[in-house]
């Protein structure tokens, strides 16, 4: 993901290819002068890749004028003054408890509330309703009629729609990241790169490509249905629910509501219990834009309430299809829950993703990208880094110069002073990391650093850790850790077809990557892995590329978001035939019509089959006497 | 179905214009000279119909010659002799038994097997293994090992195991309707449009166009990832699992069986317990394409047996993803029983396919569709006609109209003398089509001919049936009837809107169809079915353009065979992404690089933001001012 920061910053290959020639004179040179020059490179590359895209056709002008000048002319309201976020400052986090033990969810004296707190201070920070089935039907028929409205909307003003939250996005910022760090302990970088560079830039593409993927796919027809036109078209489910996991409060939500409201359908979201304080104000941002839009903001609904809530949004009537993200084990009860109502389901859930250091790699090169891999929001991350293949050749100076970084990282409250690591979204697990280590010590993992919970500071925090000598037998190498922990797996031999069996001797097959100097080795060994997604020399970009699809196979799930794949799977797939020639209909010949003549109805459909698929051209002939003789 | 005949054998939409205009001459003259005029014409028009695919680039030419030359010379070996099906004609069925009663599937003395009987006859046909969960499990476990050879071959390969299997059908038509008709009592017409013509049109599409479909997708990179190429790719899933209905033996397996192996995957089928008899001899067929070509023949499989059998083929590790045709009841075990194991699931479950005649139709034109719409098959069939929809003002001379040909239909053994309607599959349908019909006419419907079962000749049969004055009281109107029962509704006040309403007053969405004068009426009010295909003035055309994803919504299921979309379900969708010039690698920015300044990290990361996703000039112009500054 972080990569995409990278790429931004000097913008292109061939930039960096330049600053690179230039970087001896440059580092003598006055480091602003230096900064000029890479800018003015900058300008030129892009100029010429830009080019070159269009040229490849790789990017379409036509459509892309279109919509700049739309986004020019488009009347875009400000939503700023509709929504209230609470303000949050490194101040607030200070009020927290004075025990290391969070408050529970569900006070039993108010069982219709559930509880939030801060996990990297445990302080109470509010209250939301623990919504019932019935409230949860109620909502989700108020999106549906209000969807009977929205689904006749053009493109365009859905664009408009897009456009406002992106305004108000991007002009909030450090709002929306505080908010993401106080509900959910992470860092407010974490929350740029995984919240809002990610939700962005999923705005940006379903401005851009949304249409198009929507229009319908013409089909080819055979011959001998040449007197017809036949197309797929995608029309509007009707109410999708979302059923959304913790570690990405903002984007996991946005992320549905976007393609949800764009497809022309409403959503309900049943936010997670343990994000519900933030989610409840990012909600309120979705209603404000379709409301301050002129259309009704009873299209999107946020419920939230515990695992019973999420029950009754799978079981109503009202929704159409599931989406699903989160643990395999709850995946496995949404899909049996939705059983009985013949409801699809899109199951997005965990990963174990594995990176792969080639004994060609720079170790200064990927050192950085293993750290932003396995550290990235904790941990908490269904494609972060799980398992580290580390080539034998290199696998001990890779520890020698990774132990430091580790160890060094800082972990605490993210409002306040600068932090590398932030806390843990759920208490317990702390505890079942600590279980997932201990296991693997005593089957003879080390542990370099870390290795237990966090107790020098209140709040649920888990120590970055660096574990070395992991193997097969352990419950690390299969089940999925969700937390700070690098694990390193040393591939013996520096083979390739070694390192190919360990990467899919896993029950996930979510995201993976590759390292190597040599490109086509890497998409070599990426390509026999059973992952959904894979990425060589770099991590996360699947996800920032919003044009490809994202999911997994295996205990990672099934069904595609993002890409036109997860649009379209957000609608009916609807195959149509119609007439291509004005007054020309079929008519059913006589030889099959009723009543039946057996041999010449046998005759008349042999015919058409040994005209069509026979293989001979003298059967051909034959075949149209025959016709002629039953027809 | 049938109006691909009318379309093939008229062949194009212009001849048949041509051919009007010369009808008034030609029915004076020698119909051998009318069939000489026809043919010339057909061969002009088709010849321009073709060239102007081509021009549209509906057709690809380079495509269609390599394939043409690669079908010429490619070898494709002659089955015959590695296949012995069983030598079937009339006098085979007047073996019967002598009391209308059918055989037990299991006799309790040896459970091992599954008896197999001719419904049509009620005599005993044979016995197939009622394999258990173990005996399953192993055969999955060859067509696994199989697959790991299988998954290499080239689209040429594979291509030709494809045109083995249709060399053997065109010249064995006869045999294989014989063997369907015996087995599932069906007519031998029937076989040949639903389980022949079928089966060659999807073996055809697959030829044409099964390598473009599983071609790697480009996608668009954004402006912040292009120095990336990023695509979709379509690598095999490994072992399908396919459960297949009884109302298509022939055409329900090869269909999954041809999609499976072209993608390069394995397949085991579990066949329908009622038509295991010529399933088994079906399943040697595609053995030995596979065989004669010098692959594994294990790498397809079939079990026979009891819903037990099916159940382990749900549940066993070595399969990859379940295709599940049958009834939603069933669909939703089905479903229910992968949940556990979080298997993708595609359901294709029952429709209740509505026809709809306007008022501005031709009686003549018609009623030959009303009757191929509700009575192909013995109206067994997934997307048969089961709701009639006739505009009010010709509801009386459409029902006068239709009366004597459903009465007049002849009903008896398919493999003797010419009939119309064959027998149903299952002795229990029966009863149940009685139950429906018998709530019908209690709540008011009109009987105008049949509604009882046939019992003037010994076997499984129901006489086809004409009601009228159905409502959305009677169970008939939402309950699937899967028989030979044509049911008429009146559109009351020829309202286009009130008969979508009523269209959709269903739990099914499978098909549908409207006939209209109007092509834009016709297809104004399909656009409003909550159906998976629609066709307008046409039936069951969307089946035989194998270029269309086939599938349904609500009760009828989720996910699509057939078409792109079917062929890509078999398979991973693998989301890539590698470097696009050499060289050049993306590394994190220091500002995002372990360890974290706060400061300095949201400054370079908003100015990401502002940069790509800002709506101004001036805040791009600061966004780059930002990163230099933060970067």
């Amino acid at each position: 993901m972080a990569s995409t920061c990278e790429a931004s910053a000097v913008h292109s290959g061939i930039a960096q290819i330049a600053l690179k020639l230039f970087s001896a004179d440059a580092q003598a040179a006055d480091p602003a002068v230096t900064k000029i020059i890479s800018i003015l490179l900058l300008c030129t590359s892009t100029f010429f890749v830009i080019a070159l895209h269009y040229v490849n056709k790789e990017w379409k002008l036509g459509r892309d004028i279109k919509l700049s000048l739309e986004a020019l002319f488009q009347r875009v309201p400000d939503i700023s003054g509709s929504i209230n976020l609470p303000k949050v400052d490194g101040n607030d986090e200070k009020k927290g408890g004075t025990v290391n033990k969070p408050l529970s969810l569900i006070d039993p004296a108010s069982p219709s509330l559930v509880q939030c707190y801060s996990p990297s201070s445990l302080s109470k920070i509010g209250t939301v309703p623990n919504l019932s089935a019935k409230e949860v039907s109620e909502m989700a028929l108020r999106s549906k009629n209000a969807q009977q409205v929205w689904k006749s909307t053009t493109f365009a003003q859905r664009r408009r729609v897009l456009r406002t939250l992106q305004k108000y996005v991007v002009s909030h910022v450090d709002e929306i990241c505080l908010l993401c760090a106080k509900d959910s302990g992470k860092t407010q970088v974490d929350a740029l790169l995984g919240e809002i560079l990610t939700t962005c830039e999923k705005i940006r593409t379903l401005l851009h490509h949304g249409e198009t993927w929507l229009e319908r796919s013409p089909r080819e027809v055979n011959p001998m249905m040449m007197h017809k036109t036949a197309y797929v078209e995608y029309v509007p489910l009707g109410v999708l629910g979302i059923i959304a996991p913790w570690n990405y409060p903002f984007h996991n939500m946005l992320n549905h509501v976007l393609s949800g409201i764009f497809s022309g359908n409403g959503v309900v979201t049943k936010c997670s219990e343990h994000t519900s304080w933030s989610s409840m104000y990012f909600h309120n941002i979705c209603r404000a834009a379709l409301e301050e839009n002129g259309f009704d903001p009873d299209l999107v609904q946020l419920c939230t309430g515990m695992a019973e809530t999420g029950k009754a949004l799978v079981e109503c009537p009202h929704i159409d299809k599931i989406f699903f993200t989160g643990s395999p084990n709850v995946g496995r009860h949404v899909m049996k829950g939705a059983a009985p109502f013949l409801k699809p389901v899109v199951l997005e859930l965990g990963g174990k993703d594995a990176m792969v250091f080639c004994d060609d790699v720079k170790l200064n090169e990927v050192i950085p990208w293993a750290m932003r891999g396995c550290f990235q929001n904790c941990g908490q991350n269904c494609c972060g880094v799980e398992r580290l293949f580390v080539y034998e050749s290199i696998a001990k100076d890779f520890i020698n110069g990774i132990k430091d970084k580790v160890a060094s990282m800082r972990q605490g409250c993210p409002l306040g002073d600068d932090v590398d690591c932030g806390a843990m979204v759920m208490d317990q697990q702390c505890d079942l990391i600590q279980a997932l280590v201990d296991d693997a010590v005593a089957k003879g993992a080390i542990v370099h650093c870390g290795g237990k919970r966090n107790t020098t500071t209140l709040g649920q925090f888990y120590q970055p850790t660096l574990l070395s000598g992991v193997t097969s037998e352990m419950r690390i190498w299969k089940e999925e850790v969700f937390g700070p922990i690098m694990c390193v797996v040393v591939v013996p031999g520096d083979n390739d077809d070694v390192c190919v069996n360990m990467v899919n001797d896993c029950p996930f097959g979510l995201g993976s990557s590759v390292y190597s100097a040599s490109k086509s080795r890497a998409l070599a060994i990426g390509s026999q892995f059973n992952t959904g997604m894979f990425t060589a020399n770099d991590f996360g970009v699947n996800y920032l590329i919003q044009s490809l699809p994202f999911g997994g196979v295996k205990e990672s799930g099934f069904g595609r978001f993002a890409g036109p794949e997860g649009l379209r799977s957000c609608c009916l797939e609807r195959s149509m035939v119609i007439d291509r020639i004005p007054g020309v209909k079929t008519t059913i010949p006589g030889a099959i019509d009723y009543p039946m003549n057996t041999t010449q109805g046998m005759g008349f459909g042999k015919g058409l089959v040994e005209l069509f698929y026979g293989d001979t051209l003298w059967g051909k002939v034959k075949a149209i006497v025959n016709l002629i003789r039953h027809g």
